[in-house]
């Protein structure tokens, strides 16, 4: 078949299914992507240049991962544009085709949102790496999407300002708009939702969208649907994000760090809520349990208390840090001690705050050190505040009975824990038991009005949960967006959404590494 | 033609017009709406009761028309229903019949969101309108369609919570939903965006969606699209609120009010970005300027200094709060003095700080009474802090030599102000006067990187500026949304999107009153 009939075939496939796409049915019909043919290959080196496709094995294989649990599920074709046009032309060429379209930052996703599970073209995006523009005025940073927010914040330094969202890793800005990440500021500066001003998003058709108009970012906007929140949290499957305006913060005069242990999980957590209640403006809250203390301390060759324990971190003046740190530690009704809470530490310091956050800042590796070679799966429920520590209590004792290694860490000043859930060598049917493990815990949070994903993303993973956790409608409204964006599936199919081949329970076919 | 026959052609009627609705084609095509004929009243009447059926004109003209400049347009029957079910039951009616349907709170719109241009069913849920939950550990309170910000804070009183979201008029807090409603918290607090986090909503096909799934409110989520903030701000055209769930604040356990003037107004807007870049978190930050200020001492018999004038409000600690208020404006150092703020007053007393925000409270009547028996159009624009005290300089420039009285106030700390530019009832050509004004005052906004709303929606009176807002493919992915989730354009037609009659300058032809 030539290139162009295989397109009028193509185009007609799509004629004929648009129907079934477009009329309401519950799933999409199961459909055969284009595969990435020579031609295609040519036309994209022709587009691209040779130094910018790459179809090897090895660099194939290193865009079918990212940092979950699932085995790797290579794309066939790699490509680098270097601007808005080249990404617009690739994404065209693959909905002509039928081709999957699968973006690419970092590969520090935990879903495996990046898994080319039905084949199609990687879309790497690290060559647009510019910071397109700084507003110290309007606390806004404009960045293409190979800026990583660590590169960011040193690109910020002379500004006196700083982009505080910080997921651990040091993920791509758009990317982490992609994911809707979060993670240990979120509770003083929120998540990305509340943090992407505009972004530019290349949609399945080829056309380049700015979801809040070109060039715009003020700092509230009611023009129209609310399109930057549709596409923050997308997962790559409605566009592809080429550029984010994001918020700035003034750089805090000074920050405070401290630590304190509690007797149990309980105190610990009453703490958290009676902080917040108080309504002390604190910038991190970080739970450790005692099998992760335990974890550093081996990790780190540290001493802390092997106990429940809190991170906190405070910003601001430092008139006003001292304020919320007497309120939070010092004073004779403080909020610790009437919980329990002893070993108080605070440090100003940043060599000093950078010790006492020894362990936190460790927690993923030293949890991983605890069963060497083994491989690692994080949940990510959050909860009301009100069900956290009933919820970490009993998820502990699952842990426990399923004799599995599980340390757990959270961002407890939203609700959101992880379990870092060890599938160890040695043991038999290591995998399946994290997995059930990891089902019972989210499931447990759905049953008390959580989420299964606080930060993480649907992904592949956790798609068996999604009908469970909104009901069939709010699947089926999330089809309508899908199907009205991208009625041909190119956009990352497979993620988020089940497709047509999926049961409910699909997420387990998925094979682990 | 009998009801079922009737029902026949309407469905055929739609089939035929579906593949222009769903194909991509860029407006809609002309169509006629059903008109509510005697057997749908009589059909709505056997399901919610006579008494919660009307077709008077008197209570059709009071649903007609909101707070805004529009002359009235009323429905052809307002019904309330009193439960979800019953919601979802008329706007099945209306989807089977090819009624519009437009929801209805308390009527205190700006931007004509309720009007019937098409005529229809105006929903009333007023009358839904108890306070389903309150959940002070987990900061959220749920409550139905009828209740407002007011009656929810009078409820909320002895928990020590308030919901802070404050746009002026004691509006329901589905319809600030709706319309994404904002006003002087939202510096500090965020807007409705930020602050709901579930809703329940009647589809136009009936059905009922939990936009983050049933009874969920997490702190956090990222378990697929982020329905809640695709309906928050969709002004009625995407589905009907029924319920809306709350992320609620402690009650400060301080407040404390300040004003100041300026020899101009460049020196309070660089005042407040100042306060802004120091990360004091304000809590309220106002604007007011010489003519507003002059309108209050008339209205309000006050003896305010006539110039531009900033209102500060700071929530916090006792401690906390002092030390916001030295930073601010009393020590030497001190922002306000640098930029030559003078009169520089603050009151923590109760009584004390309402008489300092007086001028700030009665605005909107001090205004309006400038010119007795006119009517008043207010402006929104929103603008990058960088460019709001350019663009408020150069809008009071051009109201002043169009010969208008158009006082002026501001959000500030968000970059959004209001003109209330007034239409005298003895000039000549007023209204297109104001228009023309209005239109300039948005244009100027656009052109900087703003836009034409802030707060108020697009509602009928600012589709025009839309397409010069979002781009073409913007607004094509808008309509994408509406085609997608109301294929059958019955909700609250004519709104935020320009229909097919219309032209994009089709704004100016709704007769003002």
């Amino acid at each position: 078949m030539t290139m162009h009939s295989r397109r009028v075939a193509q185009k007609l496939n799509f004629l004929l299914y648009r129907p079934f796409l477009t009329c309401g049915a519950k799933k999409y019909v199961s459909r055969e992507y284009g595969k990435v043919s020579a031609a295609i290959v040519d036309e994209l080196t022709s587009a691209l240049g040779a130094e910018n496709v790459s179809t090897s094995v090895a660099v194939r294989e290193h865009h079918g991962h990212d940092e979950s649990f699932h085995s790797s599920k290579p794309p066939e074709v790699v490509v680098w544009p270097t601007n808005v046009e080249l990404v617009s032309k690739v994404v065209g060429l693959c909905n002509e085709n039928a081709i999957p379209v699968i973006p690419f930052g970092t590969g520090t996703g935990m879903e495996g949102g990046v898994l080319a599970v039905q084949g199609g073209i990687c879309i790497n995006l690290t060559k647009m790496d510019q910071v397109v523009d700084v507003s110290p005025d309007d606390f806004t940073a404009t960045v293409q999407p190979g800026v990583t927010r660590m590169a960011l914040n040193a690109y910020l330094r002379d500004t006196g300002m700083w982009f505080p969202i910080d997921p651990g890793a040091d993920a791509s800005l758009c990317g982490m708009a992609a994911t809707s990440a979060s993670g240990t500021n979120a509770v003083r500066y929120g998540t990305m939702r509340e943090n992407v001003a505009n972004m530019e998003v290349v949609l399945p058709d080829g056309r380049i969208l700015h979801t809040s108009g070109k060039g715009r970012a003020t700092k509230k906007t009611v023009a129209g649907y609310n399109l930057t929140n549709l596409f923050v949290g997308s997962e790559g499957t409605l566009g592809v994000i080429t550029q984010a305006t994001l918020r700035l913060y003034g750089i805090p005069e000074s920050m405070v760090s401290a630590i304190c242990s509690f007797p149990d999980i309980k105190s610990a957590i009453e703490t958290t809520v009676q902080i917040l209640q108080c309504g002390i403006p604190i910038a991190r809250i970080e739970f450790l349990d005692e099998v992760q203390m335990d974890a550093c301390n081996r990790y780190g060759k540290l001493d802390y208390r092997v106990a429940p324990t809190l991170f906190l971190e405070f910003h601001g003046s430092e008139k006003t840090i001292n304020q919320q740190v007497t309120e939070v530690g010092f004073s004779s009704g403080d909020v610790v001690r009437e919980n329990g809470g002893t070993d108080f530490q605070w440090a100003e310091d940043e060599e000093e705050r950078k010790r006492l956050w020894q362990a936190r800042h460790e927690a993923w590796y030293a949890a991983k050190a605890l069963a060497p070679g083994c491989t690692a799966y994080s949940t990510d429920v959050c909860v009301p505040l009100s069900k956290l520590s009933e919820v970490i209590v009993e998820s502990r004792k699952d842990i426990e009975a399923a004799g599995v290694k599980g340390p757990m860490i959270g961002h407890v000043g939203d609700g959101n824990f992880h379990a870092l859930l060890l599938a160890e060598p040695t043991k038999p049917d290591a995998k399946q038991t994290v997995i059930s493990l990891a089902k019972s815990i989210a499931r447990r949070a759905l049953s008390v009005g959580g989420t299964c994903t606080g930060e993480h993303g649907i992904g592949l993973g956790k798609r068996m949960f999604l009908e469970d956790e909104l009901g069939a409608v709010g699947v089926a409204a999330m089809r309508m967006v899908k199907r009205a964006f991208d009625p041909n599936n190119i956009m990352n199919p497979g993620k988020v959404l089940p497709s047509g081949d999926d049961d409910r329970e699909d997420g387990e076919s998925v094979k682990l590494q």
